[in-house]
């Protein structure tokens, strides 16, 4: 049962199309619409998926290249770009070709940015094989890579002909990346999706079971929750805002620990208690509701719910250095209850400091 | 008399301005929206303008950086953008910022190009200091930088939030580089407005002798067709291609002889004259009318009407390897009459051959 949801963004709107072993089927072949295609993967997933997937598209007569990249953040660079582009042209990718990313959300950012700028723009095809990469990087058309001075400083805004989220390739995911995923799942249930919230409370043995039914409304409702807020706002002016929920706090935690300790995901997990923490002092939440979202985290088992000692003057400063700033204000997403986020830029810094002072009862 | 003309692209519209000492003229100040600014410029042009501009912009109480490339075509490349970055980070520019591209198309199109991906896009201002970049690269928003194996082959499609044509700064711009604008003034009569082509046959001379009066409007028409052209395709799927006529010639010129003996307009003046000529033998223009539009291009007394000795084979194989091929098949722009411009990729090979074969007629 393949499950389709559209992100509605006018002339680039595009579909999602979700379920089991998606990765060889035809539901590709329409998408592809030159008679070049080069799918950009990775050391760990090329030997996995890569074969299948360039037979599949050789058998339909076209020309298919690959070009597979060193795993891992650390290569999300202008370089990597660089190389990526030379590959093109050497392989005589003209603006008709086609570019697939096979990977995770590294791999997107790259084939997206890639795409946005070969030839002033070709069409992309997302097949994400991370949970983190399906309901999160392949949805939103944000594309990019890192500066040595910043995360994502480099990009464009670019949206994908197609994603195709195979829910088999999950089985090949290390436990500690689909967690990661799942943290950014539960984040949808929080800052627009009550009911979601709910369900995940419910449902969260079969989803860290793999059960095919559960993954894909995991992914369906993360995807859509997604789209919903995209749509409504794609080049990032305001509500979208809203996605960002618990990244302020994660990004400064991952900045402050060098980005070794935690993987994105387990931050985020960590800055959503720090968010609801906060939207609790400012009177935004019930301390019950902030328990739940605690409680959801931690029955994972395996996300991290305690912030690690880090001091709070580096936090706020390292919160300050995001560039989610606008001309020098800090804005903080909060939750107003479960299923409602808000932006705020007013939050009073004291309240604010309590919670980066909170390690007891955080961690308790 | 500063005159105004609106680039129609739904909410991607914006202003072209054209007149005398727009330079630092408070036209500017709304478009810089941010405290932060930074004028792109190069060595050439900088000692002229860029310490009036700084000026201007400082006493608004901005922070004003400046960053100044190299002059030349040869400098249009991934590591000139890739420093144009590196100083952005480094003078702390955020996503408020505004870029300011002050100088010929080369510098256009890197700063578009930095402008459509620094921290995903920030808003950007052409005041092109060439009339060719005034009346063709500046309007469009094609931005980008070469590759090794090709011209503007990595790029985006982003559009400036103001064009400012100073009318005034043609007089410190050398003759040759003029007269190389003064061609692609001429394509927008020959593919779109008569009454223009009639007009620049009587005007010619007030423009040569750089009256404010006839550039601007020569500025304007110009402009005009194109912000008309490129409203109705913004992304080149059709039409645009129109804007291309002289420029598969061209392109190929240039690339047979190096990029050393013409200037990109020059080559074009060439390319018209054999798209003129490839018209005529395809019956859809009149000899007087080919006549006509090599007449006009000669009276400029320094743009070449004449090809240089190329090996008919070298040409065509130079123009198929053109990117505006779409799988494997030639797409040529013809002129119907004087004003009206086609696409065809059904011209017949053999009358191509006796164009690119047709030195004495065209050099007669």
């Amino acid at each position: 049962m393949t499950e389709r949801l559209q992100v509605d963004l006018g002339e680039r709107s595009y579909d999602i199309l979700i379920g089991e072993s998606l990765l060889t089927s035809t539901d590709l072949d329409p998408f592809v619409k030159g008679r070049q295609v080069a799918i950009i993967s990775n050391e760990t997933v090329a030997p996995l998926y890569l074969s299948g997937l360039r037979e599949h598209l050789a058998a339909t007569g076209r020309q298919v290249d690959s070009i597979v990249l060193p795993d891992g953040e650390s290569h999300k660079t202008l370089a990597t770009y660089s190389h990526v582009i030379d590959e093109l042209m050497r392989l005589r990718h003209n603006r008709s070709t086609t570019l697939i990313a096979l990977g995770g959300g590294v791999v997107g950012d790259i084939t997206g940015f890639v795409a946005a700028t070969y030839q002033r723009g070709v069409p992309f095809i997302q097949i994400p094989t991370t949970l983190l990469a399906q309901v999160d990087s392949s949805v939103g058309g944000k594309t990019g890579v890192n500066h040595p001075q910043g995360k994502n400083m480099i990009g464009a805004f670019y949206q994908p002909a197609l994603v195709l989220a195979d829910t088999q390739v999950l089985r090949t995911l290390p436990k500690r990346e689909f967690l990661a995923g799942v943290a950014e799942v539960i984040k949808y249930g929080v800052i627009r999706e009550p009911g979601f919230f709910a369900w995940l409370e419910a449902s969260l043995p079969a989803l860290l079971d793999l059960e095919p039914s559960a993954l894909a409304h995991a992914i369906r409702e993360s995807c859509a929750c997604k789209a919903e807020v995209v749509a409504a706002d794609e080049r990032e002016s305001g509500l979208r805002a809203i996605l960002n929920f618990g990244h302020t706090f994660g990004h400064a935690i991952e900045a402050l620990t060098q980005y070794r300790m935690f993987l994105h995901g387990e931050a985020v997990a960590i800055g959503m208690v720090m968010a609801a923490d906060l939207s609790w002092r400012l009177g935004l939440l019930s301390q019950a509701e902030a328990q739940r979202i605690k409680a959801l985290i931690a029955a994972t088992d395996g996300l991290p719910v305690c912030p690690p000692k880090l001091d709070a003057t580096a936090m706020l400063e390292a919160m300050g250095m995001d560039k989610k700033v606008t001309d020098g204000r800090l804005r903080l997403v909060l939750a107003r209850g479960i299923g409602q986020a808000l932006v705020s830029d007013q939050v009073d810094q004291a309240l604010l400091l309590q919670t980066l002072g909170a390690y007891e009862k955080l961690c308790e």
